[in-house]
């Protein structure tokens, strides 16, 4: 309401002068005389302004101290008006009272700090605007950043919440010139309650950090996190994105692994989730929601996660076939035969070229489709039913080699051309496709029976590109398919990647399995759910951030006047 | 804005005729005649007039096509003005335009069926005010809900989502003379996905529908929904609910078994939460707020569940301890060592004094804090090396003795006594206590952690009322503890179960683990939660629901003329 109040008396005296023209002819009969004609003029005048004032303000008071909301469910891009934000000088105060807060050494605007904020190079589909921020600031506790988000409210600065960076969709670039929040120093892990298998961390702590931290303690080592994303990324990343990595297979997403969530909304007030049961119908699950929300409805400070339980004994498996068609079958028979897996990776025959191309492996395989799976269990003797169980599958599936290690050692042996696959891309782009050849990781899934079918239409639509790529899948049936491209093939690796996200889609699927939309894919997503589903989104954005100061411009656009086509 | 524009001209009137008056002695210099005093007097009143509407106009307009909504991100209760419900005359058109869609033969409001959807019986702590509904109505597909929405948002009728009926809390009770929508008649299996492990069900399924329907096709008789609650319960109820049962020790409860939700929003919009693949980052996870809404911000009509493997082999045990203590340092042991538990349920002396008691069962039991554990797996091999380890962690905590059953039927027999524990407890109380004796079913959980002592806590506090009480835990520390009290002991029964809620919020737990909040814990979801968080989810329910249609008066308070302490 304040900001209507505002914008209105001008243009009501606007109103008010031309009708006053008006009334001013009507109200003058000619008996009058001159003197009489304009002090009557003059009257009507002030009672004229006097009532457009009073109108106005009629309409405000009654609703001053109370919430009005839009009668719809929903909120369409075109009903909203642009953002306002502060201007220069709003920012320069707004930095100035921050720094009162947390101190001048946690405020930075070096231009090696600008730039390390600006762009984490991860993201070829750059959104536009990408601007550079003006600060970052480094904030130590919920208290914290409640105080500095109760200033960046009353000053309506665009601000970015960011801390491991290594987002792939430029979830933490700036689309406005504001400031960043850089939680990386809320770095403590302040509880592990070992018989409820949780832990209490801060928003900044790294998945690795934890699960280091665990296997120093004795009552603790056979004790992670079930997610294990890419090296570097941090737990509120990981929740804002709901990442998740090679063992969702076994122990799902972070939506599936965050039992409470503490958070800072966008006017500063500090909220709990849940209490630390790991069950509870206890009102609206604000947890759900607060989990792949990109740092756009709150900053979230503080996380209850699960922890998982290692398995005593852990064997693995490298089994080639000779369709993806038998891999992904016989992946579908595993999970309905109940085989606890802890991992189950799909990888193409051209993956698997580019595997034995590297010299990062001395061990060799056969360029054919291919499945690394991790087995494990209380004991040799389970693991071993288990072993026995997925080659009897596998052979039913006609696989063409069934190799498997039962010492741990063995199985870190056999599993590392999976684990550096990366590298072994990047390395196989370098030396055979270009020195200055890129790779675009792209990340879709699709339902497991849809698996094998999609990757042939995606190869049949590939084929009219001159651009090689690797297919590299995990067991939830979450594809990355990953395309090389020189700088001059830009726009044509763009369009590919367009092409292949609609075709997941229309195979069921989803654009994104565990990257997240960010800025790069909120077309994609509304291609993919319907303008209605991104419009009750974008209704419940603008609930808990009005000012749309909360890492604006990402997941969905929230400013009509956004040109963006992604 | 509607609203407001409608409320205003009246009060402006009001203003500016007392505005005027003084105006009019101001502007009345003696000098001018009375005939002159008069038209300027008139002149003046008019052109206030004209101003003050002129400023009405004016604050209206520049809004009415944009939304705008509230600067803070919560909404404290006193910060809303009351609902504004249609008129007697607008239910009635609002029901004529209704039938006009689904037929007479959908809508009812014969006593028999006002009085069967009006109190389920099962909810002791009644909601005030507790009223009738006025009309039912039995849509049959998502189309039907959407328009019924819509002409239900034009009359703005209070209207409650019913389905199986089984809610404990008295979610499905209406507060308001509306109208009642029972979706039991959207009971189609639309979909198994067997590869997949999903099933897309309308609304009104029943979960042992759906089971019963899996096992009786070939290719999905080891399938089944994770969850298993209250028999009766539909799909759509458990997910407003996050309901769970035995199984959500280890399958979790609906909130882990719901991949997407298709649903119709307040004003009739028709949403779908996310695509068919098990994994998705794509946007908000409105699938998680929705899960535990219970009704108050959409309508669900369609849902994709996962479906769980049934165990090959599956074994049962009892084992009996000399003290609750032994059975809680067990089970975080099971869990610790990593073992894949189907089922671990805790039951406390006075509820195997009850078992025995029984006739239900021909086994009998020691009076001693016991667990009934269901143990499955690939085969006989692995289940047997669980059941050692099963036996050598409750050995190592004191048990005094462990029996199991290997064969299904055994399995079965042993498990009755758990099965059966809510008759035996009617029984008993029905013959022990009074042939006029309720039984009051509290659902709170705590970290396993703290399970003992909040048990031990909860002993101490009932020795001050005369009223027996057993103890039902699940393995994933959810307690049912459970008070007999004949109708003269009610209110005391009532403080005895908000004080043990309370007790149990301070030590880290939940008021409600299962059963949600409904009409019954609102106050104790603020004790567990606080202020600020409830005032986030009433922002949400503004946000979707801003006319307060959808189940009014659940989970928090949305009036503020809400006088109920619940």
């Amino acid at each position: 309401m304040i900001s209507k109040f505002h914008v209105l008396p001008k243009q009501g005296m606007g109103h008010a002068t031309r009708m006053m023209r008006q009334l001013r002819c009507f109200s003058t009969p000619p008996k009058y005389n001159e003197g009489l004609r304009r002090s009557t003029g003059a009257l009507a005048a002030l009672s004229l302004g006097v009532g457009v004032c009073l109108g106005l303000y009629i309409s405000y008071v009654p609703h001053s101290s109370k919430q009005v909301f839009p009668l719809a469910s929903i909120t369409p891009l075109h009903e909203l008006n642009p953002p306002q934000y502060g201007s220069e000088e709003d920012l320069k105060n707004c930095i100035i009272e921050i720094q009162k807060i947390i101190g001048d050494n946690s405020v930075a605007d070096s231009e090696a700090e600008i730039d390390h904020h600006t762009d984490n190079g991860f993201n070829p589909s750059k959104p536009l605007p990408h601007q550079k921020p003006r600060y970052v600031i480094y904030p130590e506790s919920t208290e914290d950043v409640s105080h500095i988000m109760q200033i960046i409210n009353k000053y309506s600065i665009p601000v970015v919440p960011y801390s491991g960076g290594t987002a792939l969709e430029g979830h933490t670039y700036s689309t406005r010139p504001g400031i960043v929040l850089n939680t990386s120093r809320m770095n403590k892990i302040l509880q592990v309650n070992v018989d409820d298998l949780d832990a209490v961390v801060q928003a900044g702590v790294g998945w690795q950090q934890l699960n280091e931290h665990l296997s120093k303690q004795k009552d603790m080592e056979n004790l992670m996190l079930g997610c294990d994303c890419g090296p570097g990324a941090h737990i509120c990343g990981m929740v804002s994105t709901n990442a998740s990595g090679i063992g969702a297979t076994r122990y799902g997403s972070m939506a599936s692994n965050v039992i409470s969530i503490k958070a800072v909304l966008a006017d500063g007030t500090v909220i709990k989730t849940k209490q630390r049961p790991r069950k509870s119908s206890a009102g609206y699950n604000l947890t759900g929601l607060l989990v792949g929300s990109e740092g756009t409805l709150a900053v979230v400070t503080e996380v209850v996660v699960k922890l998982q339980v290692k398995p005593a004994y852990e064997a693995a498996a490298v089994v080639q076939f000779p369709s993806v068609n038998d891999c992904t079958r016989s992946m579908a028979s595993f999970f309905k035969s109940g085989l606890p897996l802890n991992a189950v990776e799909l990888l193409d025959s051209d993956m698997m070229r580019c595997i034995n191309y590297s010299d990062l492996v001395t061990k060799k395989f056969e360029n054919m489709p291919t499945l690394f799976i991790k087995i494990g269990g209380l004991n040799r003797i389970i693991v071993e039913e288990y072993i026995k169980e997925v080659k009897s599958i596998s052979q039913a599936n006609h696989c063409s080699s069934f190799e498997f290690a039962r010492s741990a050692e063995e199985a870190e042996e056999l599993f590392s051309a999976r684990k550096n696959a990366l590298y072994m891309m990047l390395d196989y782009g370098f030396n055979e496709i270009s020195p200055d050849a890129k790779m675009w990781i792209t990340d879709c899934a699709v339902p497991l029976s849809r698996l094998a079918s999609t990757l042939e239409q995606l190869n049949e639509m590939m084929k009219e590109y001159p651009m090689q790529h690797m297919v590299l899948g995990h067991g939830d049936a979450n594809l990355h398919y990953d395309i090389f491209y020189t700088p001059d093939q830009y726009e044509m690796c763009r369009e590919a990647v367009d092409r292949m996200a609609k075709l997941t889609i229309a195979n069921e699927g989803t654009c994104s399995g565990e990257h997240g939309i960010g800025a790069g894919k909120r077309a994609l997503l509304e291609t993919e759910l319907g303008e209605d589903t991104i419009s009750m989104m974008r209704k419940l954005k603008l609930a808990l951030d009005p000012k749309r100061l909360l890492n604006p411009d990402k997941v969905f656009k929230t400013d009509p006047l956004d040109e963006n086509t992604k």
